[in-house]
């Protein structure tokens, strides 16, 4: 669930998003992509939570990586789907991950 | 709820943790180091969601500002404390936000 990312750098796209109220379909879009996202080169690690609102984290080894996702034709359509139907509001913010540590017990 | 921050570069500290169950004490604590983010220098905005993983994006203006936030004595208390009692296994990724847009219906 924590993804395993490995010694920096790398890059992380911090999604944040709300949702509008009857986001019909969202769930079964939004596991889809995550499958996609997976299967594309340079995909390190995803993780992801919501409440009222929702976080995920995708990890990616290049900012190419991260071009080439963006421009998927599958996750362009979905990513319309959010704009049209799913998502009051959201915000994208491109990272490099300089540095990290961990803990577990 | 999601962070309203200027435009980058600035950084982002992505914490994403699991917590052990029975974690009490977790929720007040984790509400008062929010607050107390809030007042430190160069503290730019915190965006927070939790299922069985939990993420929080705090937002900073500097390398500077994370360290003295990190070097903070009640916050160094709260995250010894985390490591004893409230967390089963944490990630800590420090990032630098190089590229940010967002949408609003």
């Amino acid at each position: 669930m924590i993804a395993t990312t490995p010694k920096p750098p790398y890059y992380a796209v911090i999604f944040t998003s709300i949702l509008v109220e009857g986001e019909m379909g969202y769930e079964e879009m939004s596991n889809k992509m995550v499958a996609l996202a997976k299967k594309q080169e340079g995909f390190l690690g995803i993780e992801s939570a919501r409440n009222e609102l929702g976080i995920t984290v995708s990890y990616w080894d290049s900012l190419l990586a991260i071009k080439n996702w963006k421009m998927d034709v599958d996750h362009t359509y979905a990513r319309e789907k959010g704009r049209s139907s799913w998502y009051k509001k959201f915000m994208v913010r491109i990272s490099k991950v300089e540095r990290d540590y961990g803990f577990e017990k």
